[in-house]
């Protein structure tokens, strides 16, 4: 099964989408946006695990348990988390006028927001927005859906991807924003958001299930800076208007997923590189010890040592902390055996400095947007990775003075 | 019990001190330090968790099991760490020359390292310093040790506490360093480097037991920047020349263990406020949940958390980022209830924001370079806190150039 993957939007059949500015955002950039289904669509939902969860993840991560939606609307500029029961009024509010607008149920409504913490919902602003943007809702509406959903973020970040479900074409469109309090940790029932919508058949709660795989094998192993939001949600939409095979023993179809998964790394990997004030959106590898869990550990240990994400921006081949921050992960390896490369360049073998030759060429490497870092630590089979950017100074300058 | 703290140095009873500079840092600050006892001293340690340990680490962690020791022997600008069979040897070799220089068994001698990993320890430039600094060895130079051992530190942190054991008093000397790469987790068996002298008397063993427990009650509950060093190490020397009880039950003295605390938790304060590039030392304490470790690792969590560190930096009252690293720290606690202040003033109430007016008064707080914030999150009976600090400009300018 092989799936084409691109990184634009694309039209699904049986999805319109608008997006536009309400005035929630004070700079007036576009601020909500809005995809409805021409018919019932069947959904699943992963959200934060987060002990602090918003007001319109306690309402989406209810809803998507019917299995089935209408509609997504979202909106920047406002998080509506820890707004207590004026918050989920004020989400509700905003689902219920949509549902009357697009003659829906108001459970046929997915919210989602992404914003500030703690500022309320300012639901008259969207109930106002309505009219114009159900107007608005074209079948090549999603680029305006994708502008409309950014907080920090330095663009739009979207991806397509088209497979074949016995012998019918179908298409996956995904839609995601995120530049900051990155740090995915979605469970089916994950501030970033993405929204995947396709043309392929689903169940509703295959697709939950499906979208806890999705999200443990992209998102969930990306990091900005290690800070699990309260708004995590990824929402799938489904429309079946494809007319392909829904899948067996109650999951999605494997190409569907593959699809999926496909089209959450781009999505993933997008994010991470626009990661606040970041210059550069490295794929650490762990390989050699135990187990996957236990690789993985060491790489989200990595993924968020600040030792090692300014000597990334300051592009310094820092191998000892690379090798301090996989010691403190709490997984046993031995030191000696260590091997370390940046990108095909190895720096690190049993344990030592290879040279300042090496190091050099490491350096060069450094230089470019997007590279990896390799660490074999054994000889055992536990294999992992996460996706990570560097910190420098306009992360400081971008979180030092987000609220004023 | 009472005891009486300074923030100088003092004359130990039975101890020595010389700090000079052996030309291993490239800048020619002082870089090699040295503590010697008159005659054998109670020695007890504790060290980095850290799988990666410094050669250092290794040998003193199995001299200190010896129970007694004649000198330390420190240096700053090179960590020996991740240097292999050659590190223990170069190691080795200094600690060697040092014990034939005063006329000590090698097992006497303590050693411990600070600085760039993976730099292998330049053992023949510290051999030819020895001997004008065993000559410089007085009562009065703890001040020239405690200089010796700094790396990005922008001052010396010393601390002194006078104690009474059955109405003899004894005095209690601790000198760190520690800037950056600052998380202790050590364990009887932490880059910050601190030594205790004291002038009374005491068991190795107990020793050891007792600094397990003084450093889980300070530096334990530190962070500047999460990650836990190579080369963390707390040793306490006591010459027994003050000539008090030494304890009983195989433990310290309660006085002694008190002042140990009290100049630990001192020392711990000035690392933090030291902390790489940081403008604010913050000290989180975490209340109302069901253990004192559950409050301690929502504590860690936010004192770790890089948007709440940027908040802080900003003089920013961002309580949404600190309920939103609270909710990811794995402890379960209703936000409904969260109560928020910062200094003595509250900003949130019942999980929701007071207001702006308060936010305003909080942000006065903010600008000073010490505060408190208080997060009571149900009424469970556990309570914890983490001392931390700001992540700023400096923090990133410090890092990113290292090496360099």
């Amino acid at each position: 099964m092989s799936i084409a993957l691109r990184t634009s939007t694309v039209p699904v059949q049986g999805f319109r989408f608008a997006g536009s500015s309400a005035g929630i955002k004070k700079t007036g950039a576009p601020d909500l946006a809005l995809a409805v289904s021409d018919g019932p669509a069947a959904a699943g939902g992963v959200f934060t695990t987060n002990i602090v969860r918003a007001a319109p993840v306690l309402v989406a991560a209810e809803r998507v348990t019917n299995g089935i939606a209408r509609a997504v609307i979202a909106n920047s500029g406002c998080a509506n988390a820890c707004t207590g029961d004026e918050g989920l009024e004020a989400t509700r509010m905003t689902t219920a006028a949509l549902a009357r607008a697009i003659g829906a149920a108001e459970t046929e409504i997915i919210p989602a927001s992404t914003g500030v913490i703690g500022a309320l919902l300012p639901s008259r602003k969207i109930v106002d927005a309505l009219p114009s943007l159900v107007a608005d809702l074209s079948a090549d509406g999603a680029d305006r859906f994708a502008e409309a959903i950014l907080t920090t973020d330095r663009g739009p970040k979207v991806a397509h991807a088209r497979g074949q479900i016995d012998g019918r074409s179908f298409v996956v469109l995904g839609m995601a924003k995120g530049a900051g309090m990155i740090h995915p940790a979605m469970a089916p029932h994950a501030t970033m958001l993405s929204f995947l919508f396709t043309d392929a058949s689903a169940d509703g709660a295959a697709l939950t299930r499906a979208l806890g795989r999705v999200a443990d094998a992209t998102f969930n192993q990306a990091s900005v800076d290690g800070d699990t939001s309260t708004n995590d949600t990824l929402v799938a939409l489904a429309s079946g208007r494809g007319a392909t095979a829904a899948g067996s023993k109650g999951e999605i179809h494997g190409a569907l997923e593959e699809a999926f998964v496909g089209v959450c790394e781009e999505l993933a990997r997008k994010m991470v590189a626009d990661g606040e004030g970041s210059e550069h959106m490295v794929e650490v590898t762990v390989s050699g010890v135990a187990t996957d869990e236990a690789a993985r550990q060491i790489a989200r240990t990595i993924a968020t040592s600040p030792l090692v994400k300014t000597a990334l921006f300051g592009k310094d081949p820092n191998w000892g902390r690379l090798l301090g921050a996989a010691g403190r992960a709490g997984v046993p390896f031995d030191p000696s055996c260590a091997r370390i490369s940046i990108g095909n360049i190895a720096i690190v073998e049993r344990g030592r400095a290879i040279g300042e030759a090496r190091e050099a060429e490491a350096r060069a490497i450094m230089a470019s947007p997007s590279y990896g870092i390799d660490l074999v630590l054994g000889s055992g089979p536990g294999r992992g990775r996460y996706l990570m950017c560097d910190l420098g100074m306009a992360y400081v300058k971008c979180n030092a003075g987000y609220r004023s």
